[in-house]
């Protein structure tokens, strides 16, 4: 099946909101094996989303719409909705219900305007929306589905989890696609490309491949189309393992696993424990870790030690060392990771130090220059880095190449290889 | 003028790459005055390209499409072009040299795929790439622009910069669009919109309101329609002024302020330093801080204690005080914010605790239950709130309400509102 994804709301077409929802939704639906032809993002303007429905009808058959159902005078999805289908609006008693609930919840009155979020078009199904006042709708008509959620992502995931893709699910299928996605650090795209050529030319016809390079990692991703899923799947295994042969050392993760969530995942399994001393990445590092559920069980704790009085007082890092090498060193790198490990008491300990920038550069240490070091029961590791101008970019790049430093350490000390 | 911005990659449309660049690109295109009618992302497929092109060609008369300038095959966007423009591909020894010049700086030799880069449509003007190996191209026909970028944010970020929005500039407009944002913290969108009806109502034709909540933060856009761009600005002004004298308590900064640059611009002119001790936010308020160029002249460090131990250990949090109120408590978080800031010696601390999930909640503190204090010279002041039940938000409403309080508590040590 095929979809189009439309989402409403002049916040994103002024720039001022990412639409992150087109992208969760995608992933949702390929996951349930629809493939998005197209997503657009349209003003809140009636007769831009009529038209753009109109536009859509013969692309697709199925289309979700986010945005513009809150009870606020900008929201018109509703009304245009009605439009399209030719439907009216009639009280739905569950819907006030709902609202009703929501508020007396939160110890609060249900307002004028949220009431009238309970008038629903007669000819959609409602989809009850546990989080939020708006409910969804289901439209149908000649094979065509066009399916409105509200634009708050928490309650729009919470009915394309719960109701949308369950029904979905339920069709039957003709075509199948198969994604995975290899993720390597540490290799540019191009030498990448180089070193695999010969790989990527050998691929069948049905397989293709596309590079996504961000912030210091390149993604690969393999995609296998047909009939039969679980002969995709292992064609694409195949594949994935001629690529553990030509570039084992670059790879430490698959599809949508993060850096911080292989390492935490390697440290649990190893029953270890990190901590980390951050300067330049100002608690980055700390920040991604904790964003996994569960990482008390390997996560001690940061100090982030901007000021070098910190770096001194609390991480007890020698004030000659800052003088003699300056902070931005290895050794100072080194005394950090080692003294963190040490105070909090953990198996491993990271230390960065560096310049994001814009000032604080010089001609021997430009703005971009990062230090990170490793401490483990065996001492301490430590690499240089010199990444770019841009404050935001080098703040990332240092969190991720020093979390793909412990994954690298990790590797050592285990028999089975990440992610798989 | 009006505008349409094409994203092109299947990256996009699978959902593993959230679409940043229109966004960007269309805050960008905005502040220069033009209007950006729609976003489309669409597949890498030739056809599907072409079809888009052909589709919105009457709808703007200039078209921004970024992504598949890449050097490897799934990137076919210049090929389609030199079809669309009937063109032809000629080598440009200026690109050969940047590319070149590129791989010497980095001390290495242009690779076959990137030579390739160097072949320009000979229908285009060619748009250097400082950062990266993919040329843009700029192609004009009959009053229609079409330029074409690379998907690489800071590559295609630094085109738009230096070249096309400059060039933009310089045409003549008959038409403004002037937006400005209040940004609010701790009150719903629908208890706003009851305090502000009255407000609304008398709004005047040309100036329309938009709500955009997202986790915590309620922003009220207002965006004023006319000829003359400085009585837009002064229409915008009046309104926001009447805002202000309505909800002065809930208005924390403008456009694209974020709590972190409101309270480091205040910490900056009141000549006062802050530390953070955290907890269930893990480093995400140090991270945010320090995401502020210079924020080293107000931010000392963080002491993130995620283990109990940490907090006994490293915050001197008296074991008793854990034992007797738990660890998500009032008077835990008062010791955390009092002890940072005296270990670091700043002006304020803020101590943060709480229970973000999905485990390790109870009846009595379930997931959501966050404690926030804020250390002064005068004392401490602390706060209890109860977020939901999802991980990420809750750390991110912790964050962003530890930053409010602390702007607050700003607040009612200067003169002048923040913001302004």
């Amino acid at each position: 099946m095929k979809a189009v994804i439309i989402s409403i709301g002049e916040e994103l077409l002024t720039g001022q909101t990412v639409n992150t929802n087109a992208a969760w939704i995608a992933m949702q639906l390929n996951h349930a094996g629809i493939e998005v032809m197209e997503t657009r993002v349209v003003t809140d303007n009636k007769d831009d989303i009529l038209r753009t429905l109109r536009s859509v009808e013969h692309m697709a058959p199925l289309v979700l719409i986010t945005g513009g159902l809150g009870p606020t005078r900008d929201d018109v999805t509703r009304e245009v909705l009605c439009r399209y289908f030719d439907a009216s609006l009639v009280p739905d008693q569950q819907v006030l219900d709902d609202i009703t609930g929501f508020f007396a919840l939160r110890g609060r009155k249900i307002t004028e305007i949220n009431r009238d979020q309970a008038l629903v078009p007669d000819k959609a199904e409602v989809i009850r929306n546990p989080y939020g006042t708006a409910p969804g709708f289901w439209f149908k008509r000649e094979g065509m589905s066009v399916i409105a959620m509200p634009g708050v992502p928490y309650e729009m995931k919470e009915m394309v989890n719960k109701h949308i893709v369950p029904a979905l699910m339920q069709k039957p299928r003709d075509q199948y696609l198969v994604h995975k996605t290899i993720l390597t650090h540490g290799i540019g795209e191009s030498y990448l490309a180089e070193i695999i050529a010969g790989w990527e030319d050998n691929l069948p016809e049905n397989i293709s491949l596309a590079y996504l390079p961000s912030t210091g990692i390149v993604k690969l991703r393999i995609t296998a189309k047909g009939r039969h899923e679980q002969s995709l799947h292992k064609a694409i295994e195949e594949q994935v393992e001629k690529l553990l042969q030509l570039i084992p050392e670059y790879i430490w993760g698959y599809d949508n696993d993060t850096l911080e969530g292989v390492a935490g995942q390697m440290l649990k399994d190893q029953g270890k424990t990190v901590s980390t001393a951050e300067s330049c990445t100002g608690g980055t590092i700390a920040q991604k870790i904790t964003s996994i559920p569960g990482s008390s069980a390997w996560f001690a704790g940061t100090i982030v030690a901007y000021h070098n009085r910190v770096k001194q007082e609390i991480l007890n890092v020698a004030p000659q060392l800052i003088g003699t090498h300056g902070a931005v060193s290895r050794k100072v790198a080194e005394a950090m990771a080692e003294n963190v490990k040490k105070l909090l008491n953990t198996d491993y300990g990271i230390g960065v130090t560096g310049i994001a920038g814009p000032d604080g550069g010089s001609k021997e240490k430009p703005v971009g220059t990062s230090w990170i070091a490793i401490a483990t029961g065996n001492g301490v590791s430590s690499r240089k880095f010199r990444f770019g101008d841009n404050r935001e970019r080098n703040i990332s790049r240092t969190a991720n190449a020093a979390l793909a430093m412990l994954i690298e350490q990790l590797k050592q000390e285990t028999v089975n290889p990440p992610g798989r």
